[in-house]
């Protein structure tokens, strides 16, 4: 490992390509006939092949979870504050594994790929894909690197809803659910804003129905706006206002993030506020990278998840079979999916006679908390994973851990 | 007045513009040589001109408030619920004025007028317009009409501000200050949220930098997505939840607001919700009655208005020569404009030793509330403006109302 990277990374980290013939029958009722997972792992893979953590990513993530894949990257993996020698998920005790999910743009099979059936890109051909599908192809790739049982299934936001989906419909397979910020399904409001994002996406001109590539171009306009819009829901208002707005207690006190970009007005339709320049400037950048029909893919499975739809409607029937020990977290200013949203969940697998640990994080990052170190999160999610270590080594015995221990919040979860 | 319309309509009501040849000369340092304002009236001025009533418009509202255009009309006036013969603002007992404001386009002079130095539509030249300049021409407006003082000045959002300005540039020409689901500045939230409006106008090819009239077109895909975002923002979760999803006790309780357009998924890009088409069918139809460049200058002049900015931040200095009386109210679920931010008001006004009157009403409808017929508001709102009545006739002697009365809630107004 190089001296320019930090120590408590993974270091240089190549993704590999893992190819599968067997047919993939998804929820829409389409086939994939065969598709490639593009995967990246971290750490060693114990004798009992006992130690492996699954990480699900979210909207817009891939399989590049944590380090760097050359010396000169300036950034490193998306979740790299949370995965490494020493940090909430230890490398130096897991193994780590990490994929970009089917219908991504990161080197799994998806939009961007040559549809083998026509020579041609799936572009907008590729089927709509749902998180069940994913955590099926998931177990394909658990089966192909000889992982019968994930010590922990991770994941937040959309993330956290693949790690839920693992626990009703694979509930041998896991020891524990790890779910940070997510909801048990979206909320019309959630939708709403998808539905933005999506109609920006298709009504730009240069979407030509989903078929940009061929055209040579790409809908970056409607991708921009898509994520503006995203972002927002990201972050809390009161992250925008410490992010954009010096506190000038000599004026008043906060400007509620009004910090304007060259000082004055410009009594014109430009940028005035640095909050403007700055969502233009991450929108404009994501529109570069990420490719638009995984976006529409990406926000449809989002807004189909809902497990409690095979229960009519009873989300707690669903996780009548799940089998794994649940730790859940929420953040304080999350208004995209909030507290009350895990309370959900954790009451539903209360009420299925489920273990669950349950902590509220107060945080004023929105969203976004779930991906930022933030002392008494990542002192959570570390102690957590600690003791379920402990638990593989046998030095925790099972039973002590079978009775729920709160329904709301636990402070010492070692 | 026709049999066919409500009794307590201010029934037919004929809209009519006034020509100002006086310059006016805007924040911005340009100047309006002459504009028109298009005007309506309800009710008759009494021999005092003590009587009137001035309602301010917010967003995409315009001068015809109440009552109906022709019998054929399907809708009356958008603040119909508040305004009429027996109503919180009734027409029996004032004189009620409201105009289209500057920049609009609904009949004043705005981007689709003809400009008269070029003979051409003023398009992107018109000047961007702020709540200062709207309440200037207001005044010049009063004084066309002889009203010296205002019994009131009514409005909210966008509107209270202009209540607001009101108070503090204008403190002899208003007895009461009635500012509604307001805010003293926006917050980078909502700032951001008017840049992704802005932006997806100014994107559509066919926004031709604001010259689409020139040009045949209508940048409609632009201000309907402007639109949806807005949308989204008016309207809480929870009256998304109730709007859109119907609550099924037996399949395990309430939907979220996902009712399914079809009663199935799609599996495609097609809108699957009914929120989804709800909002593309109110994106769509506004974006075929509204002008984008009059879009644009509204929402500049939201996210302008500060008039604590003339005061180094401290908005009670802002409100020390002010001789009127506040009455103030906010909606629980409103989280474009939360109750935080009138309270915000109200303690500075309470700073600055006002008589205020505050009241948070419960309501499920977010910011939209304020425009609703829910009977605490109407009730309340009612009972304030007869005690504007009843001060006006000496009913009520002013010292009686001399002091403060709550910085909070106020059961019994009267």
């Amino acid at each position: 490992m190089s001296t320019k990277l930090p120590k408590d990374s993974v270091g240089i980290v190549t993704p590999q390509s893992y190819h599968f013939d067997e047919p993939l029958e998804l929820r829409s009722g389409k086939v994939l006939s065969s598709f490639d997972l593009m995967v990246e792992t971290y750490g060693e893979l114990n004798a009992a092949g006992s130690n492996a953590v699954l990480i699900c990513h979210a909207l817009s993530g891939d399989h590049h979870v944590a380090g760097y894949h050359s010396e000169n990257d300036k950034k490193p993996g998306w979740w790299d504050s949370c995965i490494g020698p020493g940090k909430a998920i230890d490398t130096n005790k897991f193994f780590v594994v990490c994929l970009n999910n089917l219908g991504g743009c990161a080197g799994s099979t998806g939009p961007v790929s040559i549809n083998p059936e026509t020579g041609k890109h799936y572009g907008p051909d590729f089927p709509v894909v749902t998180v069940r599908d994913w955590v099926k192809s998931q177990v394909m790739l658990s089966d192909r690197l000889g992982i019968r049982k994930w010590a922990a299934v991770v994941g937040g936001s959309l993330g956290g809803m693949q790690v839920l989906r693992w626990s009703i419909s694979y509930p041998e397979r896991l020891g524990h659910a790890v779910c940070i910020a997510a909801a048990p399904k979206l909320s019309a409001q959630n939708i709403a804003f998808n539905e933005v994002a999506r109609h920006s996406i298709i009504s730009d001109p240069n979407f030509h129905n989903g078929h940009y590539l061929e055209h040579g171009t790409s809908p970056k306009q409607g991708l921009t706006l898509a994520r503006m819009v995203g972002h927002i829901t990201y972050l809390s208002d009161s992250a925008m206002r410490s992010k954009f707005g010096k506190s000038l207690p000599e004026f008043g006190g906060a400007n509620f993030g009004r910090e304007l970009r060259t000082g004055k007005l410009s009594f014109g339709f430009n940028v005035d506020f640095q909050v403007e320049s700055y969502l233009r400037y991450q929108g404009e950048r994501f529109s570069e990278n990420f490719d638009a029909n995984t976006y529409l893919l990406m926000t449809k499975a989002l807004d189909y998840f809902d497990p409690s739809v095979d229960y009519e409607g009873y989300l707690s029937r669903a996780f009548e079979n799940s089998h794994c020990k649940f730790f859940l977290m929420s953040f304080s200013t999350d208004w995209r999916f909030p507290p009350e949203r895990s309370r959900e969940i954790v009451n539903d697998l209360l009420k299925a006679g489920k273990q669950v640990t349950y902590l509220e994080i107060e945080s004023d990052s929105g969203h976004d908390a779930f991906l930022l170190p933030i002392p008494r999160y990542v002192s959570a999610f570390s102690r957590y994973m600690n003791r379920v270590h402990a638990e593989l080594n046998g030095e925790i015995p099972q039973a002590q851990n079978s009775q729920p221990e709160s329904d709301r919040e636990v402070t010492n979860a070692a």
